[in-house]
């Protein structure tokens, strides 16, 4: 067909296909493909990306992996239901919605699951394969979505669901995205397979509120040269990922990428602690509330506080679309390895690179740049 | 002697000089000085400002004009009481502060002077020279902190106050900075004078408190894409400052510093005001609240909401250091015109340049290096 | 028919029919009476309440003036797209919605109209007479539930409209409700006509948000002997209410009554301003902020913050109910005059009273009581 | 003499007599008396208690138990540099801080002490005896402002220290305060010996900054009708509390307290947690924000934050002089048991009473009144 030749159609797989980024990311991409709503919150639609030859939204395909069972419509409903979706959106994309809910499989280890790591990896790649092949898909990026995993990583201890799939994805050919704090491709056995493969990815932990605002406060105090003497900060969630996070071993995985962005962008970790609880009432929405107490010169006590009031999935979806067509048009461009330049959509950074969030967007305007003047490989051959 | 032919000294001709920052200011220099206090809130005293070939703190003479009274030793007194200044640092500075006190002069226009304008300027002259002689200075830079004038350029209307010095300070030959949001050389007159007078100037309105936080944050919205609606604030303050600014007039150039951040850094002016509320209550201490409401993706609402306590003279002070420290050097290094470099320091800078903090940021420390590659033009002659 | 010879049904006249808490409140009622949401904002269907035979929310006919065409179902409609209903009651109740339109009458005087203030007077009775009598009902409340009007009593200037609506109340026979700041029964020549009809009445503004707080604040800082210093506030809102308020002359009414709670509870009158601001992005939801800054023992400064973040109209309808059911059972009862007892709900009471929440909920439930001992004149008779 | 004839000394015994919050009782009670300060923050000095025949502060005498060291002048100083203490006062009552110091006892168990409980309990009752009859005090009331003790009251577990020095307080034959939410009198042992001992006690946990705005704000909530869904808290705090609470074993004693008075005044209790976090950098600074997450009329979600920043010894300090001459007077009217009257100190009000402020105010305040018509069993006999 004249139109798969000319333009090359991208698959998305994500795992947690059925949570509420997931069903933001499918609702969202067809609510703004088809001119329901302005791409807010997706930088690639920004001037600075237009040359960087990215998959048009349109050339997206979703599929995914999840253990839940409700379908995505029937989740659509009730984000809808809950304000993140605005009304009328999801029945506006009702067959994109049934459309992706198809291309669901099952995910696993599920309770009482007797397959193997070995079995359940080649279960998933299959999927996956199947998937891009039936499709026609010139290839597929796979992005982790799915809830948070306890952070254990004790010897013997068996491969995390995360990294399963990311070992999936290499063994598909797949480049991949982990927008968790969930071990993934960081695990030392993902992590060997990943240098081997030649393969492009990117993670982890995506950066959309509270760890956003700190990596523009915290260079913002370096820069004045102000002491940072205590840097607090308490979240409140609910959805699934308040539940997950409430475990103290997966809010560590994520309270440390927090850390991060301080210790990097004011050059020493101030006091303070910072809590996750889970407030099941307040459904998607987060609050995020930190105190940050400093010094100015000759010792005067100072404050700032913020209050940050969001819902998650809205902040997380348009930068899971952005991630997928950067991901998927680096490996088109032959890009192999942790793609560092997009440090600016994560907490914890593969490939180093900077922690303040200018220096970040800096370097993904660059790369944004870069992705334009590469041939893609599909086009080399 | 020979301290004085190997190390240039440099005065500090401050306009407002008997104000809660000019004492800070003259109160902070020596106790850093003195290794009573670290250098907190110096960016010029951070590693990147090492070679610029800056004067040093040691070496900085003080002295200004002031329409008030008060001796600054009474002044430091009374900060001190309100917890700007840490108790003990005033008197461990005594000599210091009433040396700057000897060298301050009588201000003007005071209710009732029968002074000329022409006149005026000469006696602020005469007293800057005066001044730059009988200490053996290599330069004076001419700092203005004094209250807020009110705004009114109307035809025929007489100079603002802050334009009188800001003309004795070109005709003493001496470099210029305006931390206040008043005319000073912004004033047609004043303007076309310094293009002619080959002397390097800086301003307006010193960025230290909600303007510091939104040219951080507005960046922020922009580069992720996120469309802010509405952008309100709200200070209260008090101190003179409080009560300069309850007036309309002077809060307008004021809140024009603000605006301009947003829209440069947003692309667009959001809705919303600015208060600035004179609450004797604080003294110098001053809240600011802000209320960011965005949207994010499908329009989802979001809020951001930063509540900002600092110490304004304290916050004030440290930057006026750096700026006389890096105008004197720019003199001494046969720089002119508007030090658009410097717009990190400012709300409304001259000169233009970028809106957003960390590319300041940049510009500056550039403009630190380029100082220490460029010979002074007293070693040139 | 025996229903409406044992159960007495009262028509609630609202002044802004069409305005979005009009709508919330016939919306509302149908609702809970429909058992589709708990009386969730309604003090009298807490047990204090229960002896107080007060008329059944299902007993309640809607009807009203307005000057705006935009009909209810659709107002219904814009209001569940933002939020203030939620998803899908509007639709269930639609036989209400459509009810109550019926029975909206033109209000007045509109730009150009000829009409002088008797003859509206005279036709406001009439639709209120004629609503009365179709419907059978032993009684109408009428409620002024408008936009603010700008507060200007001039000697000569036209009554306000708000005063002819009341005017008009009292000729029906009504008892009446001023929910808002307007004049309504406060201006004199009304004051004069209420004292003599024998008509109970209460007023005025209802307490929502910023003086709800401030209700039970101001009394806390007075029974600790602690000494508020100054006193500050902001709100935010959009909707109508907000470009009302955004007119200095409207805002005035409004911000007397948040300072006389303060004034009344704290015994002086702190500093600070209160600034309320048109922000149309924001809609029907409201932001309040407020800074209380107090010396404890031996002078030490400290700090109180609240952000208030609600929904206007949710806030204000069921308060509505419960003063057309509490007013109406007045009036059953042979009251007659300003109902003070009311002043739990307003910010500038009628007839005096405590200012404090508590001691108001205490005055509220007393006379919950008081009604359910009081044999109706209806009955007497 | 006279004086002590007609006017009854009262001595005031502070466990944790070094601690912040003794220092600023024994500085405030000495500066107040002076007339260097208003009583800011004492409610027996407001008008309500001119007729309670209170002892008057300037005839209290202060004594106490610690197990530190640091001299309480010492102390002082360092509480001025923090901010604690006014500049100047501490030298001011130079005299009455040396006196309070020569009038501490060294207190226990210290690590290694090999005395048992009966030795303990025997040395500090002997240490009050003493005290009293040297200055010829008509009663002594003992006081806990010790640090707040890990809760653990295993079967067999040796009994907490803040028991030993109530049950010392028994023997002493001492009216008794717990200001902290160690066991103190709570312990079954030594309330079976209150019960019998005929003294009067209070306790426990001062309702200082978080919880006393709960006490207003929790009954505002249910007064309204309004559902709060989720109330969510968290601490700042450094000092010497800051790190005693970050135990969790200490803090879930204190944030028991907090959440009684949730469910006792909203009549469920919501979700959240609520966090203590120690932040050295805040020395005795502490701030409290609260979310609290509500619904309104239909289930429309709003939003409540408090941010509290407050000086925790100075807002501690004038109710400990408030409980001290209200327990002592109590004492002197032949009072006994459990002071139920003084709830609105309180966390966690021994002898029940309502959790609401005003309730609790009225309370108070009846109290007040009756301890005006009671003859002292002193005069009685």
């Amino acid at each position: 067909m004249s139109a798969s030749l000319s333009r090359p159609r991208v698959g998305v797989w994500l795992i947690g296909a059925r949570g509420s980024v997931a069903t933001t990311v499918v609702t969202g991409c067809a609510a703004v493909t088809a001119g329901l709503h302005p791409p807010t919150g997706m930088v690639t639609e920004t001037p600075a990306f237009t040359d960087s030859r990215l998959p048009a939204l349109s050339d997206l395909v979703f599929g995914g992996h999840d253990t839940l069972d409700c379908p995505l419509p029937k989740r659509a409903e009730s984000l809808t239901a809950g304000g993140v979706l605005p009304a009328g959106v999801a029945t506006a994309v009702a067959s994109e919605l049934a459309a992706a809910e198809r291309e669901i499989r099952p995910g696993g280890p599920t309770p009482g699951d007797t397959r193997s790591d070995a079995e359940l990896i080649t279960a998933f790649t299959d999927d996956i394969r199947d998937f891009t092949h039936r499709h026609e898909l010139d290839r597929t990026v796979v992005v982790n979505v799915a809830s948070t995993e306890p952070a254990s990583r004790e010897a013997g201890a068996p491969l995390p669901a995360s990294t399963l799939y990311a070992l999936a994805a290499l063994r598909a050919g797949c480049p991949y995205v982990n927008f968790t704090p969930s071990e993934g491709m960081n695990h030392p056995v993902a992590a060997r397979e990943a240098q081997l493969s030649g393969l492009p990815y990117a993670g982890r932990d995506g950066k959309t509120g509270q760890t956003l605002l700190r990596a523009v406060l915290g260079p913002m105090f370096a820069q004045r040269a102000l002491r940072v003497r205590a840097w607090s900060g308490t979240n409140l969630l609910g959805g699934g990922d308040g539940a997950a996070l409430a475990d103290p071993a997966a809010a560590a995985a994520k309270n440390a990428g927090k850390e991060r962005v301080l210790a990097d962008t004011l050059g020493t970790v101030p006091e303070g602690e910072v809590h996750i609880d889970d407030v099941p009432a307040l459904g998607d929405w987060k609050t995020a509330w930190d105190h940050v107490a400093f010094d100015g010169f000759l010792g005067t006590r100072m404050v700032l506080q913020t209050i940050w009031q969001g819902c998650d999935s809205a902040l997380a979806a348009p930068l899971v679309l952005d991630l997928a067509r950067l991901t998927a048009r680096a490996h088109e461009a032959g890009l192999s390895g942790p793609l560092g330049a997009l440090g600016f959509y994560f907490k914890d950074p593969v490939g180093g690179g900077p922690s303040g969030l200018a220096e970040q967007y800096e370097e993904l305007v660059r790369f944004a740049r870069s992705l334009g003047h590469t041939e893609g490989t599909g086009e080399a051959r």
